[in-house]
C-alpha cells in the first residue's frame, strides 16, 4: 500500500523522513507531514532550523555525563555540575538525562548526578563498557574523601536493577555511603491493584509512622 | 514544570518545535528530541531537509487542488488531472488529499477528483467560501454536457453530511448525475455493535441480492 506514489516526492519524502522517528507511524507521519504542508515557510524554517541545531551545539558534560551547550564558556560542565548552590558531594545515579529531568522537577535532589546513558541489558548487548560506569567508579575514587553518598536511582525494572546492584559491589568497598531509591506503593495507589512484587516490596521498606 | 531549564538552548528550543506538532506532547516531544540528539549529523540533515523540501516544490493542482510538484512540467495540473487513463467525466468529490490517497488504494476509482480542503462546520468558522466550492460548481458548469457523474465521497459526520447536501442543492439542477457514497454496516462489522444511524441507514440503502 504505498500511498505515496500519488503525492509529489517533496511530500512523499517528508512521510517516510518523518515515519523514521520512534512511535511515529505511516498514518501518523502523513498527518504531520499535511498539517505542515498548511504552515509558514518561516515556521517550516524554524523546525528545520530546530533540528540542525542541535548538531554542533550540543555535547556531554565532562563530569556527569548530563547535557550542555558546546559553546558553555566556562568549561566543559553542566550547569549543574558548575553550581555552587549543589552539594557536589552528594551524587545521584540515573539512567537517562530525562531521568535527571524528572528528578530536578521533584526539587528534593540537592546533589549532583551522574548520568550512565542506560542500563545494563545483557539481551541487548549492553554491557557496563557501553555506560559512563568506568568515569563514575573513577570519580567515586578521586573523591572518596570528600563525597558523602551516592544515590542509586536507576529504574525498578531488572535492568535498572541489575545496573543498581552492579555499581552497589563496585563501590561498597569505597568508603562511601550508598542508597537506593525506595519501591513500595506509587502515591494515590491502590494496594488491590498493586502487583505482588511492588507490594513485597512496600512491606519490606516500611518506615516509622 | 519547565522542564528545559536543564537543557542546553538547542535541545530545549527543539523540543518547543516538536511539542507545536499536532498530537505531539511535551513527553512526546522530548522523547524524540533525545532521539534525534542520539542520530548522526547526516540523519538530521536529511530530516530537516525534508521539512525544507516541501516549501518551494509543492503547490495545488489548478483543476482538482490535489497536490502537485511545482517543477511540473507539463502544467498546473496533478498526475492523476494528466492521465490519459482516467475518465475525465466523472469527478469524486473529497474533503481531503489523505481522503483521495484512500480512495486510490482502493483502486475502484477510474475517473478524477475534486479536494475541498475541508468540509462545511460553521461552528469552527467555515462556510462556504473557505472551500474550493466555487471552483467545483465552474468545473461543472464549464464541462455540464461531457460530465457524467459526480460522486459525493464526503465523510459521513455531520460535517461532510451537510457538505454533501450542499453540494446536491447547488448542482441539482445543471442536469449531471448525482450520487452519495453509500453509508451502512462496515465488512466485519458486527450487528449488534453498531450504532442506531448506521443500521437505520444500512436497512435504508439495501440493495438486491
Amino acid at each position: 500500500m504505498d500511498s505515496n506514489k500519488y503525492l509529489p516526492e517533496a511530500v512523499s519524502t517528508l512521510i517516510e523522513e518523518l515515519n523514521k522517528l520512534p512511535t511515529i507511524g505511516r498514518k501518523s507521519a502523513q498527518r504531520l507531514a499535511f498539517y505542515l504542508l498548511r504552515q509558514s515557510p518561516n515556521d517550516l524554517d524554524q523546525l528545520a532550523g530546530s533540528v540542525l541545531g542541535i548538531k554542533d551545539n550540543v555535547k556531554f558534560c565532562s563530569r556527569c555525563f548530563n547535557l550542555t551547550s558546546a559553546q558553555s564558556d566556562e568549561n566543559d560542565l553542566c550547569k549543574i555540575c558548575n553550581s555552587q548552590a549543589r552539594n557536589q558531594n552528594s551524587i545521584c545515579v540515573v539512567e537517562e538525562v530525562l531521568d535527571l529531568i524528572a528528578l530536578e522537577n521533584t526539587m528534593e535532589v540537592s546533589g549532583v548526578y551522574h548520568v550512565l546513558h542506560g542500563a545494563l541489558s545483557p539481551l541487548d548487548g549492553v554491557g557496563p563498557s557501553n555506560l559512563k560506569l568506568a568515569e563514575l567508579f573513577n570519580r567515586v575514587k578521586e573523591g572518596a574523601d570528600s563525597i558523602d553518598e551516592i544515590i542509586l536511582a536507576t529504574s525498578t525494572n531488572s535492568e535498572g536493577e541489575a545496573t543498581a546492584l552492579y555499581i552497589y559491589e563496585n563501590l561498597k568497598n569505597s568508603g562511601v555511603k550508598i542508597s537506593r531509591i525506595a519501591s513500595g506503593l506509587p502515591i494515590g495507589g491502590d494496594l488491590d491493584y498493586a502487583d505482588e512484587g511492588t507490594l513485597r516490596r512496600a512491606l519490606k521498606g516500611r518506615v516509622g509512622f
